[in-house]
């Protein structure tokens, strides 16, 4: 397991479930002695208890992943190359790689799992996403969740589907890795969205609204990328959208709330001090509708008002007109 | 205007932005010698100021209807049949009748705009339904609302679209009568199963699982009873189920959450004072499932909570399988 956030740790808590043998690579050594000492990550879900007879935490990496036969990553997209920096195609051979991360790599606005792919040599095959909705608050305390675990090989996605499955997690898999992965990364930015619109007074009739507009988006976006056959009514698509834009657990909400607020991004991110991936994400997702000359107006809207500085009022007031 | 309830009383706010004249039929004098005293709903949404210049109320419905070119329908359906007797199809000839109603009628299990056409003998052209996803409290506040005007014939539809068009209201049209008018039925139930999950206990994670389930479940249902080519994912369908599903001004849900909570039926209906019409259209729709031989797992399980006093925490636990 390479993160130490809060869904590395709900994920840890799940697969703890199993009979496993894990390493958890954390970056630093205080949080590394403080779940030998006391079993509980100390910043993150603290509540839930890590069984250290099948959690091990580690600051070396290369170490960590030498005799896995799975290789999870959870750290926020940003910070995916940094936590891999040293690391080469040899690390990862003939092992199963999956990625719980919703984001996409900043400057080359590629997927987690094209950086994977391309410049640490893992084969399609051994590519699998773990998949919403699912907030890691709920799965601390134990209430019933889903999971879908998307990647080309249904023997790989099963591997991992059986492993997830528990108590109080089902499981479900898909072959659609890329328009999953993109679905989730799409979803923090309609959170953002629904944040904003919040933060300015619209109402409950203006966000199932603003909602069912960025599922239709979803479904251009992926037509466009990643085409294939798919129903965005599935669990993944639609589910995790839900999850995201509607819940009080979710950052990238709780964040475009407060850009609908009046406070700057530089404020909000200071006053939150979590990420919020879709913050980062629609710039990456800018660039690729720039590039497949796509209509995406609510997406355009968080981006200007972002990344542009453009009033969100003014946003919003326009984006009424392109909603129905 | 027929109908006194909140939602009624926000078609007559949006109506009132027009240059029109409306006669709203009230069954109760009082309430009508209140609203030409104070220009106020006694008893729902009274916050909105009715203007008499263009409202006249009334308890005499032949007379209101008889110089009327647009007859709105807005009482729970399970008076509809009570607030028509002693009328005919001579009374409605000639005019585009509009229902606002979201439920069928009891004993014969067929909707509105089947009984108007039925007994009525309204013209399928003459027939159009006003669609969420809009709470009437939101209306109130003039808070921006998107309404979908629905009717086979395009000019009706859009001469109603025009009329509820205003400075917080947009307006869209579509073709799809039965298909938008079921969903706005069906989005009743599934807003009682997600106050049921939730009074049981179960999070955000089950929610979005539930509400991606029950869209499917609308599919399911539409495509065997109505079917014909239209997209889930517009607002008059998956927004609707939204709005409902989601919001704390959803009567539904407060009712199915008192039953999760384990309440029975009288007694959360006595305590909400209200019609919840998901309860009395869940048994409308679990006789068109049994006479389509469908699978619609949430609604199945509604219906035996509701009727067949089966447990709550049981009929969820088995769901659960179903769920994916």
């Amino acid at each position: 397991m390479i993160g130490g956030g809060s869904w590395a740790t709900a994920i840890l808590k799940i697969l703890s479930e199993q009979s496993v043998r894990i390493r958890w690579w954390l970056r630093d050594p205080k949080t590394v002695a403080h779940v030998q000492q006391y079993a509980h990550n100390p910043r993150y879900l603290s509540d839930v208890s890590l069984d250290r007879t099948k959690i091990t935490p580690t600051t070396d990496l290369k170490e960590a992943l030498s005799d896995a036969d799975i290789v999870v990553l959870a750290v926020p997209a940003a910070f995916v190359e940094d936590a891999l920096a040293g690391l080469g195609p040899a690390d990862f051979r003939g092992k199963l790689v999956v990625s719980a991360i919703k984001g996409m790599i900043p400057e080359s606005h590629c997927l987690v799992t094209d950086l994977l792919e391309d410049r640490y040599g893992v084969a399609e095959r051994d590519l699998c996403i773990i998949a919403g909705p699912c907030h890691a608050e709920e799965v601390a305390l134990e209430r019933q969740s889903y999971l879908t675990l998307a990647g080309p090989d249904e023997a790989q996605a099963h591997r991992m589907a059986d492993l997830m499955r528990c108590r109080y997690v089902s499981t479900a898999t898909s072959p659609d890795l890329r328009g999953i992965e993109y679905a989730a990364v799409l979803k923090n930015v309609y959170a953002i969205a629904c944040g904003i619109c919040h933060g300015l007074g619209y109402g409950d009739n203006f966000q199932a609204i603003l909602v069912a507009n960025a599922l239709r988006e979803i479904g251009t976006f992926l037509d466009a990328v990643c085409p294939t056959h798919r129903n965005l009514n599935e669990s993944a698509y639609v589910g995790d959208l839900l999850v995201t834009a509607y819940s009080q657990f979710s950052r990238n909400r709780t964040f475009g709330n407060m850009i609908g607020r009046g406070y700057s991004v530089k404020s909000a991110q200071f006053e939150m001090d979590m990420v919020a991936e879709g913050y980062y994400a629609v710039k990456s997702i800018h660039e690729l509708i720039k590039r497949h000359r796509l209509v995406m107006p609510i997406t355009q809207a968080v981006y200007r008002i972002l990344y542009d500085r453009v009033s969100p009022n003014l946003e919003v007031t326009l984006l009424k007109n392109y909603l129905r």
